[in-house]
């Protein structure tokens, strides 16, 4: 049973502005680099970086044109039920391992991934008029790959998540969670300590990077153009984590 | 269509340690105030204030001894199943609307107050050895009420969540979500406003309550006894939301 450390005291949550519209090719970490240093900011060691997904997907040119997406009969007949572009449904077919509930007009899917959310993360929000966005096709190689990047071009030891506005059953409303992890566990296990009381917690499991997620998404918001946040003061251990440990096994889901 | 207020550039969160252990009848405001107060800190207008379930049940008095409780039959025979205790389980049961599954060990159920949740919020942790903490019998009224007392004990404007510590399907892990709201409107709707792209958002609600509750968690922990945490800088508008209106309504779910 690995010691835990002490949650912090304060935690800051600074929103990254000033990054431009991200596009096939751009380079991400020189932008965020030229961003926080123009808002007057700099990485420090122990920082998380969170990413929403849409700039990741975007710099990966993970963007698809609608005009060039033949929908299938399935898609087609999917789409007059749905009041939907036909083609858009078929592109989230594509993106769908399994159909996880279709109703209320909506698609819940599972991805290739193994992540299950609406429409199965193909999304148009904050994308070009006739094209739809994509999840990365791999978010924990992404983190690996931009977390790696960061560290060269600042010198500094940051963890790094890529996040998604995902909805959830049961409860209203979207919030945050971590689709790529790069640096750090993503779970926070309690399990076999003791609370003050001499009980030993049985069940306690903490998805850290998932509340990480939606601390950031306060500042990023939706349409102020912070596609990106730094949180300082959580006191992360470097270890090879993964936001795959944060998909939940088939055996262990009571709701797929 | 309200606007949209910006979101902050930058979220402090703040535990808020230093509480004693909270029994029936202890005046939780009081001890908030003195707590903050040893702590070098002072509530400013415009904090939120996220208390831990824990404590507002405590200081309620929802706390229950089990050996003043009688199973009956389908709580035995299911303790036989679970390998738990019995009259834990009776609890468990009379806290509940409807068992949503049972399964691998597993009670998650629709509470009396529309919470789908483990063992319908019945817990032993950080609780003395033979009673379970019940959730508030109306976290949204508990929640309004501390709110009143905060604000008039600190003369500051202040808006008030009441967390507790959720499983959800298909993650790993658990998050803080808001159980309880008082002050402002926990869903954050960008239905109908315009991104970047000139695209009109057509389902982007965010459940800011449930975003806040997350980062408060961080600093919260499970084991560091502070059940309390402040944040500063979330742009909220006093309005008489509560957390009720975060419980999807049964035709509008999907998966129960």
């Amino acid at each position: 049973m690995p010691p835990l450390t002490d949650p912090p005291e304060r935690l800051e949550v600074l929103a990254i502005a000033g990054l431009p519209e991200i596009t096939a090719g751009t380079p991400l970490v020189q932008e965020l680099c030229r961003a926080v240093s123009s808002a007057g900011l700099a990485f420090e060691d122990g920082d998380v970086l969170v990413l929403a997904q849409k700039i990741v997907s975007k710099a990966e040119g993970r963007l698809i044109e609608l005009s060039g997406i033949e929908p299938s009969a399935f898609a087609l007949s999917l789409a007059a039920t749905l009041g939907k572009d036909a083609r858009h449904i078929e592109v989230v077919l594509r993106e769908s391992k399994r159909i996880v509930r279709m109703d209320a007009g909506l698609i819940v899917a599972e991805t290739h991934h193994g992540l299950t959310c609406a429409n199965a993360g193909v999304d148009t929000s904050n994308v070009p008029e006739g094209w739809v966005a994509l999840l990365p096709a791999d978010p924990d190689a992404s983190a690996r790959r931009l977390q790696e990047e960061i560290s060269r071009c600042t010198g500094k030891q940051i963890a790094l998540i890529i996040s998604d506005t995902f909805g959830r059953p049961w409860r209203e409303g979207l919030t945050n969670v971590a689709i790529g992890v790069a640096g750090f566990n993503p779970l926070l296990d309690y399990r076999g300590h003791e609370d003050g009381h001499g009980h030993s917690l049985s069940a306690t499991v903490i998805a850290a990077a998932d509340e990480l997620a939606a601390a950031a998404e306060i500042v990023m918001g939706k349409l102020s153009h912070r596609p990106a946040a730094i949180i300082r003061h959580f006191p992360w251990r470097p270890a090879p984590g993964n936001a795959t440990a944060l998909i939940r096994a088939r055996e262990r889901d009571l709701f797929r």
